[in-house]
This record gives structure tokens, sequence and C-alpha cells, in this order.
């Protein structure tokens, strides 16, 4: 009878879809002498680092336990861990003691060498597979993309230029900030030790600490001190590290949000946004693999772009991956055409037919080189037909995807037919081409493909039609048409 | 003892809001043969679809044990069903091969005859009061009142008529899509059967599907190959038919958005809202009759416009509707001006004094016919008091009302002053009057009456001051007036 | 074992994050005959509010038991209540009854003295230091700070002066309706008494209930029947008077939301409001003290700006306050620059160099009274990195704090260079500066302060880089200098 009621409890606790923590081991892991001497303070210090890092998997479960687990259950990739870390927690000093040497930012702190800024290649140690898919992704290039492709940073530049007046020209302490606040807020600073200062820690000693440039930042593309690319945090934030998080779409509204990147507005008003609004709280969002249907009911972003999905049987519908933009065969945040994908995740290699670094002309032809061939095009789009064929069938599947196909060919039509006008504005000088984004009339041909053309697109791959009427839409397009026509043309 | 512990862990699920699932028989319900041979396949093919309908009603409940209920807690409005559904789960085969005869898109499949698009009039079998009040509601003719009013195609095919420059205009294809995917997403589409294709299944085999136009689509009045019009999965998607994702307020905001329909987001930033997003997932969401108070705190859409409501004693506060303008005397989304609810839902036969197809002249006189007589309007003004005040004393209720009242003759004034300018703006040939929406002055009106007017009285109806004052409200009345002063009279 | 069994039961419940309502006395306290008469009636009249009240704790706990709880877990801030509460519920009447004197909407009904609208008075009774440190708050004055600031009232009577054309201006009672619906219904309207109506109520009956104006509203200083400023209701919403829903930052967003006071944007933005959104449904919101990492792994508004903070261990880490401003050194919702915090609530005494009553000159100079002083300044960002270091590093706290008063500098510039051109606008008869607000050049400066230079503060203060770029930041900021650059000198 005992035995049924444990069951019954526990089946109370299913039904409820919270499953007790299967992997926190009954009592917390032993931590490393460092860790837990890194803790003695830390824990009054910053009491709220460390209870995050405390709830974590992190914190419950050693690697060696973590590694003991069937294979596709596993969250780490590496075959094995130095002896070390093996039978730890995975605390303080495991991450932000790791590779002093390589760490630029490595310094003196209570007689253990320590770094501020943990980077990709600490979490490497443990997860290689995710970091070198990670690597080679547009994220992990997303500071160079901005700063090395003279036409982004020129608009990045125009629109944070700042001003000072009869002062004279902002200050360039201003302008980094200006830029680390918001372009490079998201793409990632360029974060550099610069010595050492003396501060006031919370406990009320002084302490030295690096300084460091253009920190904090979280950004998926930050260059960090030991020279690598990327941010785990930015998706896996602060001490938690949690797959939940990552999984859920309001990580990655944080970046892909209106009115340039439209991802999560879109996915807000779609049907998949509308049924995880319903029902996601019921989910279970830490499952690996990630079973259709039973552990979710409907696709989030990570669902469709990068988690490992199975079926109840076990049977994979599209394996993990870290580069978010491996299963997607064209580009739809139009630069300014929609565009095969690059091959690549530095796009500021891509050189056009008129010798700019774009991957269309102006025109709209794509580059000869450096992006995805129609047969590579047409691998990675089965493979995300495939997830949609989880819980759509085949004719659903196809006239979704053919809908898009013609709403690309459309919003590639209506930027053709801005571009012409404002060469026209140029010819006929009543814009300035020297700095293409920066007059009046020019920012309405900006926002025609940065943000209106977007919407439409994204509203067409995710099935937000309100994005794709009025807000942001259609109704935006006709009306920067309308705009432009009347400037060149007259009424 | 041990039942002391049963019944504390039944305690502890309903403290939790989380009621065990009394309606779901111990065992699922047997299944048909037919759609028994149907999972065979779609289990491993389309494993997320199966998934959702495991965990529906309609696979745990036959119908026959639905109707034993008491009748206010059914969700079947049939007396009866035919003798073969009644003791079997309502499987694959049970929707998607009904009425054959009926649907043009009916086709051989594994020796099965079966259907694509599952529509209003099969649900109509168990459902046929749902069916039915919803047959007579704007939502069902949501298709014909774009299409069949010539000024309302004409601003559709204003906003989406896309462009092709001098390659010539748009194929007929790609502006069907431009429509499909914006306007008609949330109208519904036609959805017609143009014969057979092979295509090769998520299982891998050769099937042969139907080839549909503009499909998918879930549209509330999507003509459906059987004639019919409407689709009850924009509101109970996919295979779960979930009354919960019916009542979610994220539901409904799929089109009724901002910056044309701001319901959803007046709600979102009303009291109302703000007590949904903050204490929601306590609150018991399936519940039938939905009790005000218990089962929920603040109301949804739903539970103003649509749900069986009663009080914990069973007293009915309103009963329920699947006519979503039944609970409604005015209609506050102007076209242009607020005006009483159209009696009928197929608005496009409307003519008002002019002659034109809308329920008001330009000046704001309503239509002589077909508009809720003052006696009508009443009535259902007086529904909607009732819901308020199952949570409001009568003090309150009034106020509220009565500045609602004061705030549609305010919109509409606006709404007139505008046209009036505009109308001088056309005599003076300012602007084209051939097409009223395509240029940038007419697009300001436009504006001012879809986007702005609407804001600000969706605001005052539900409660959301600042999307009346500076989002879309007050803000912008007064900037298109000050716009549209200026060009028609200078500065 | 069934000890065992028990203490399972307990963990799994408080695994799940829901302890059990260790508050909630075995059975509801006893009412006071008054209550149990009002609950007579609108237990069926009024259901939903007599529900929402029963699950509350006002229902569920005598002030007596509340007050023997630590002092530290107390919700009252008084010491001791007069002998007819103590032993009661806190019910109908103990609230609608209390001070009948003070109140001028004080009515007889059903042989009972009582009014409709509770005050910041009335909740003084047992909340005396929240009543005290709210009253002396900006929200306090929030009424007055529009009404009796020449210069905001003219801002507000140009946006909602409503339009009549040539049937003459509105009349004042729809101006009231415009201003209680929009700018008023955040700020708070004057509830007056203008005597007795007889209305039918929801049971059906014939009562006498007071007239009041601009009723019902829950500003956050709606000026009261009994003078008294404030409505606790705003964010204490109804009859639970819930702190989970005062802690929800869904709570403030109402208020404090995009186009001019984006900071609900921005935080749902940034780091801290993706993980409440993603993990905030496991967080205790009930708990008092709140415990940094325990509770709640990422801030809420009022973890930042009100809450009394502890750690573990129960160190303070921020002492609670009602006066949501009190942790604030500079005010970044610029008017029309940043500024020092005022000292006082009602900001409309300041007076700038040039006898406006702005808290600094058209040319960005503070007002030399009125507001804090360095050394205060320093005090309250004190308070504030404290919280921030709860969760961060030094390092970390001290380079957000370093790249927002940056931020500040900037935007500060950018309003300062619009300015500039508007004043030279002005001195050439573009735009008349009679009314600094109504024309479309000057509307373009508005924005530029009061929502674009907002965004960007409120973006680096909370850390939304997209609202810093693109979303309503320097995109506009850049765009708007340009906008009047070109009107001024020409292209």
């Amino acid at each position: 009878m005992v035995k049924t009621l444990l069951a019954a409890c526990a089946l109370v606790a299913l039904a409820l879809g919270v499953a007790p923590v299967a992997w926190a081991a009954p009592e917390p892991p032993p931590l490393s002498e460092q860790t837990e001497e890194c803790l003695g303070c830390h824990e009054s210090d910053t009491p709220g680092i460390v209870a995050d890092w405390k709830a974590s998997r992190h914190a419950r479960m050693t690697p060696q336990a973590a590694l003991a687990l069937p294979e596709r259950e596993r969250r780490m990739s590496v075959a094995d861990v130095p002896a070390p870390l093996r039978t730890v927690a995975v605390g303080c000093f495991e991450c932000h003691g790791q590779r002093a040497e390589a760490h630029a930012d490595s310094y003196e702190h209570n007689e253990f060498r320590i770094h501020t800024v943990v980077s990709p290649n600490d979490c490497r140690t443990c997860h290689p597979v995710e970091a070198e898919q990670y690597a080679g992704s547009k994220k992990a290039y997303a500071v160079g993309n901005l700063e090395q492709n003279p036409v982004y940073s020129t608009l990045v530049e125009t629109v944070t230029k700042g001003v000072r007046g009869k002062h004279g020209p902002p200050p360039p302490a201003a302008l980094d900030v200006n830029r680390s606040r918001s372009c490079f807020g998201c793409h990632g600073t360029r974060v550099e030790m610069r010595g050492l200062k003396t501060v006031v820690s919370a406990g009320g000693d002084e302490v030295q600490v690096p300084v460091l440039t253009r920190w904090p930042n979280q950004g998926v593309g930050r260059i960090n001190p030991d020279g690598s690319r990327g941010a785990c945090t930015a998706c896996h934030p602060r001490h938690s590290f949690s797959i939940e998080v990552a999984r859920s779409p309001h990580t990655c509204a944080q970046c892909h949000m209106e009115p340039d990147v439209p991802a999560w507005n879109v996915y807000a008003e779609s049907k998949h946004g509308n049924i995880f609004q319903a029902r996601g709280n019921g989910w279970d969002w830490s499952a690996v693999p990630w079973v259709v249907g039973r552990d979710f009911t409907a696709p989030t972003c990570a669902a469709c772009h990068n988690s490992l999905l199975t079926t109840e049987d076990g049977t994979v519908v599209a394996e993990r991956t870290h580069d978010f933009g491996a299963r997607l065969w064209v580009r739809i945040f139009g630069l300014i055409y929609s565009h095969p994908q690059p091959e690549r995740g530095n796009t500021w290699i891509l050189r056009n037919a008129d010798g700019q670094p774009l991957p269309t002309t102006f025109g709209g032809k794509p580059a000869a080189e450096g992006l995805l061939s129609p047969a590579g095009q047409q691998e990675r789009r089965a493979t995300m037909k495939r997830v949609c064929q989880a819980c759509h069938g085949t004719s659903w599947a196809e006239g979704h995807l053919a809908q898009l196909d013609e709403t690309l060919l459309e919003t590639d039509a209506a930027v053709a037919a801005a571009t012409r006008l404002m060469q026209q504005a140029w010819a006929r000088k009543l814009a300035d081409p020297a700095n293409p984004f920066d007059e009046p009339l020019e920012r309405i041909w900006v926002q025609h493909w940065l943000f209106n053309a977007n919407s439409v697109r994204y509203a067409a791959a995710m099935g937000g039609p309100s994005y794709a009427a009025f807000e942001h839409g259609w109704w935006e397009l006709s009306g920067n048409l309308a705009e432009l026509h009347e400037a060149v043309e007259g009424r």
C-alpha cells in the first residue's frame, strides 16, 4: 500500500509535468578545494550568483555521472574530462580558473589565478562539439560581420554617431558606449584587458579587479580576452546555464525582435507562439532529447533551429546543432535581398558582382561565391521540412514552403522597386549617395528593406499574418514606395 | 492513515490548481478500426499530431460518456450522435472520414476515403449549436466581408498589390500569396481542390494527396472545399482542440492585435490583462462551466465575449455563444465611424445613405437598415453589463460604460474632422480620390481611423490608458490632424 | 514510513515551488457582523469580488495573527490595531466602513454608512509606513505634477483636446473623459462626490449609490473623496490585494510602457526579463522577505525598486520602500534632459534658471533647488549598487553604471542638438512657439526627447540593446536630427 502511495505521489508529480529532478544526486557532489574557498566569501558577497549556481546541473552532478548517461541524454559532448574535473561539481574555480595562461584577463585573487570572462573555449573542455559548431556560425562572427564590412559599419556609425554640436564630435569613449549599448549589445563587444584597479567588494574589502573595456556584455559574438568569439551566457544565462532558459523563445527574443529582426514578434503572433504562450508552462523544458508531442506541443525557436528532437520511440527528427543557421537554406534577413545562406559565418568576405562586401548586388544578383549551392540549399531545406513534418502532413509542409518561396520573390521585387527609385533620387541629387543611410529619403529606403521587407518574410516563414499586413509589413512597403515615388516623380 | 495520505496527496494536487484529470477514463476508450489503422502509420510519420491528439479530450472520452455529463458541464451540444461514433474515441477517421460526399477534397488514401480539410460542418455532427452560432457571425463571413465589399477590397489590393516594376505586374499567383499570407491569413482563404499530386510522405512512401489552393490556412472565415465557412482550428488549434487554448487571450491576439485591431495590446495593458499575466497560470482553464472568481480572477477575451460563465452556486452570468459579437452592441472597430453592430455577419450587404457598401456615410450617418436597433443594442449592452457586474459594483460598471460612450463620440468627431480635411484635399486635387487609400496624404487619413481612432476606442472599452495617450492613440490623432491641416491650409 | 511519505509529499510540493499556504489558518478567521451582512447579498450580487477576497490574505488571517509573525516577515507596519479590527478578517466593512466622517463619498447603504472609494488613508490603519512613504513620492503627486505644471498641462491639452470642427469645441465633459481615459488613466483622476442616484443593482434591487466624477479610475495619484492621494489598488488590484500581483512586472507595465516610459519593454528585452519570462512561474512570488536567488533568480521591477530583499541567512540587501524613486539618483525620464531626482514628489514647485517649472532649462542646466545634491545622489546610487551586487561582481556593477552615465551624457547631447535646431525653427518662424507641442515639426522634437532619448536611457539602465538601436532608440534619434536639420537648413 505504501508503495502504491509513493507511486501515486510520483504520478501526481508527473501529471503536473514536473518530474522529480532525476539527475540530481541525493546529495550534491563534492566541491573542489578551490571552489569551496570561493564560496566561503561569495556566498555572502554575491549570494544571487551562488544560489543560481547551486540550483544548476553544474552544481548537482559531476562530469563523471553525466558521462554515464545514455548518449542521447547527455548534455556533454566530450568523451572524457581531465581527472581533476571528473569527480567534483563544476564550480566557481572549474570555470573561472581554467586555462589561466590563455586569458589576458587572468589575475591574482586571494592566491588564486582567475579570470572574469569565462569564454566558449573554457566551456569547450566539456562541450567541444557545441563550441566547434558555434565557432563557425554567423553568431560567432557577429562583431566582425559589422566592423569589418564597410557597408554595415557605415550604417552603425550613421545611427550611433551621437552629437555634440558646437562642442565638436563626441569623444571616442562616448561612441564606444553608444555602440556597446546598442548594436554591439547583441552582436558582442571587444572585451580587452587594460590592467588592474582596486575596488571595494560587496563584502567591504579592497580587492584588485581587471579593468575591462566594454564590459559587461553578453553579445553572441563577443571577442573575449582569450581571443575566442562568443558568449555562451547569451543563451545559457548567468550561473544556472540552464537548457530551459536557452530553449525559451524569450531568450532569442532579446535580439531577434522588431523592427529589424522581428522573429520573436512574428512567432508570438503565430499559431506556434499562440500554443506556446497558452500551454508552455506545462511542457518539459529540460528533457534531453526533446520529444515532439510529449515534452512540447508546439515548436519554439530552439525546436526548429537547434535542439535534438526525437519521437517517443527515440527516432531522431533532427540532430542538435549550435550553428543556428545549420537548418536554414535561405537568408530572409535581407541584405538587402533574400539570398542563399552564406557557407561560412564570416560574411564580410563575400563580394557581389559590383565588388561590394554584400551577398547580393543592389539589383538583387547573388554573389558568385560563398553562398550555398542549390544542392546545399536543398539539403538544409529537407532537414527543416522533416521538422515541420513531425507535426504536419506533407501537403501542409509543402504548401507552406511554396508560399514562403513566393513571398521571398515578392518582397525582393518590392525592394528592387524601391532601390530603383532611390537610385533615381541619387542620380537627380535629391539625396547624396556618399553616405546612403543618413538622409530622410534614404531612411525610408533603409526601413523598406531592413524593417518592412523583413517583416513580411519572417511573417511568411512563421505564419504571422498581422505582421505581414498592417504591423510593419505590406502596409509600410506600399507606403514607402508611395513616398519614394512622390519624392522622385512628384504627384 | 493511508486514506488520509491519499487525501493529502489529492489536496496537494488541488492546492496546486491542477485537478486530476477527472474526465479521463482510467483507460483510453476504444478506437474505431479505421482510426487504429491511421495510427499504424501516422504514429511514426507525424508523431506530433498523434501525441497532441492522444492528450486531447477527443482521444480520452467517448461521445457517449461526454453526453452522460450534467448539461451545464457538457462540451457537446448535440442530443445524441450516430451509433458508430458513440462508443469510440473521436479519432483520425471520425473527423477526416466524415461526409466524404460533401467534400470536394475527398480522396482515396490507403483504401479509405478521407479529406484533408476538416470543416465546421464536420464538427457540427457533435457541436451543432456552436456551428450554427458561428455560421451567422461576422467571423464566418470574414472572406466575403473583404472580397465582396468593393471599398475594402480596394484597400486590400492597394496594400498587397506588390510590384514588378518594368517587368510588368506580378502574376496572379503572387498576388494570391501576398493576400493569403497577410489579410486573408486572418480572414481565411478560399481553399479549392485542384486534383491530386504524388508526394513522398514523411515515412518515405509515395502517396497521392490533394492539390489545395491557398493551403495551409486557418483563418476564421476560410472557405472550405465542402463549401462551409470557417476553421474551428483557428481557436481550437491543431489536434488537441483544447478549450484551454481557445480561452487564452494569446489565441485571439493572433489577429486582434495592433495597429488596426489592438484588442490584445490594450488588454495586455489593462488591469484585467495585468492580473491574467501575473496569476493566470494558477487558474483552471478547462472547467465547464467557467466559474467566476473560482476558476479565474480576471476576465480573458473568452470570459467577456463567449464562455458560459456561472457563479459558484451555478447561477448563470452569461450563456455560451460562438457568435463572438453576440454580447456587443456597438462596433468600435470603426469603418470609419463607430456604429451599431450589424444584425448579420455578412456586412457587405449594408448600404449607407450615399449608396456605398459601408455601415456609415463618410459624414458619419449610420445605414438605415441592417444595423442593430436601439432596443437590440440595449439588450446586448445589458448582457455585457451583467458580465462586468460579476466583479464590479453597479456604479463602477455604469461609470465605465458612460466613459466609453463619450469616447466613441469624441473619436468619431476626430475622424469626422480628418475626413473633412481629406475631402478638401481631394477637392483641391492635393490627392486623387479615384483610389482613396494609396497616396501619402490619404494614408495619414487611413491611419487616423483604422489605427488611431480604433486604439483610443479599444483603450476606452478595456482600460488601456497608455494606448489611448501616446501609444497609437490621442498623440497620433492630434498629429494626423496637424499634418492634414498643414497640407490643406498651410502653416 | 507514513511520516516519511508525508515528508515526501511535502517535498514534492516544495520542489514544485508551491509551498502549502502556511499563513492560512486551518479555518478562515471570524468575520465582523457587518461584513457578514455585506456578504449576505454580495456573494450572489458581485460573486467575483467576494471570491477574489476570500482567497486573499485579508480574508484568511486576522491582524492579530499577522502581528505575531517575526518582524521581517510582516506585511503590516503598524504596531497594533484598534481592538474591533484585531480579531476578525479584514472584510468588506473593515475597509469600506472606515473613517466615514473623512469620506465625502460616504453614504447610507442598508443601514450601514459606507464609501465606495477606499483610499490610502484607510489602508494606513494597518500599513502606516507604506502609506507615509507613498504619500511623499512622485506617484502620489501624479495628478498635480501634470495639472499644476503649465508646461505639462499644455502638452496634455494639446494631445487630448479633441475636435468638434464647425460644431464648436468639445464640451468640458468630453475633455474630461479624453483625459481621464488617457493621461490621467495612469496619473489618476480627481474623484468627486456629486450626490446620490438610484440604480438597479446586480441583484435587481433599487439602491442609492454615489455619483462620482471620473470614476472608475485606479491611477497612482488619484485624488480621493477623502482628500488623500493615490490608489493602492493600482498595484494591489481589486480585492485580493496580493503581493504577488504587485511584484509582477506586468503590473508596472500598465503605465511604464512605450513609447514615453518604455521601462517594461526594455525590461522584457533585457536578460533580467528574459529569465523572468522563462522561469518566473517557478518562483515564490509571495515570500516576505524576498530572498535573492532562492525565491527569484532574476530581478523584477519590485526587486530593484521597492521590495525588502534579503539573502538566505537574513542579511538585508535592501529595505522595503513604497517610494518607488527612493533607490534612484538620476531621473532618466528626461524632461527634457536627464537630471538628479527631485527631492520631493511634487515636482511642479521646481523652477529652472529661466523661471520655467522644469527640472532643467531648455539648454540642459539643472534647477538650483529641489533636486538631489551630489551626496544625496551618491547615497541612493550606493543603495541600488548593493542590489546589483547581490548577483553581480563589483567590476560588472561598476562597468554597467559607468556605461549608463556615459549614455545619459550622450542622449542629453542629442536632445540639446535637437533643441537648438528647434529654437532656430522658432526664430525663423518655421513653427510658432506659442504652443511648442502642436505642429508637425514640434512633434518631431517632442518625440525626440519624450520617446527616443528615453528609450536609449532606459535601454542603458536595464540592458535592452534592440531598444537602444532600432526600436525607438538611436535610429530614431538620428532620424529626428536629420529631419529637423533638413527643415531648418535645407538639404
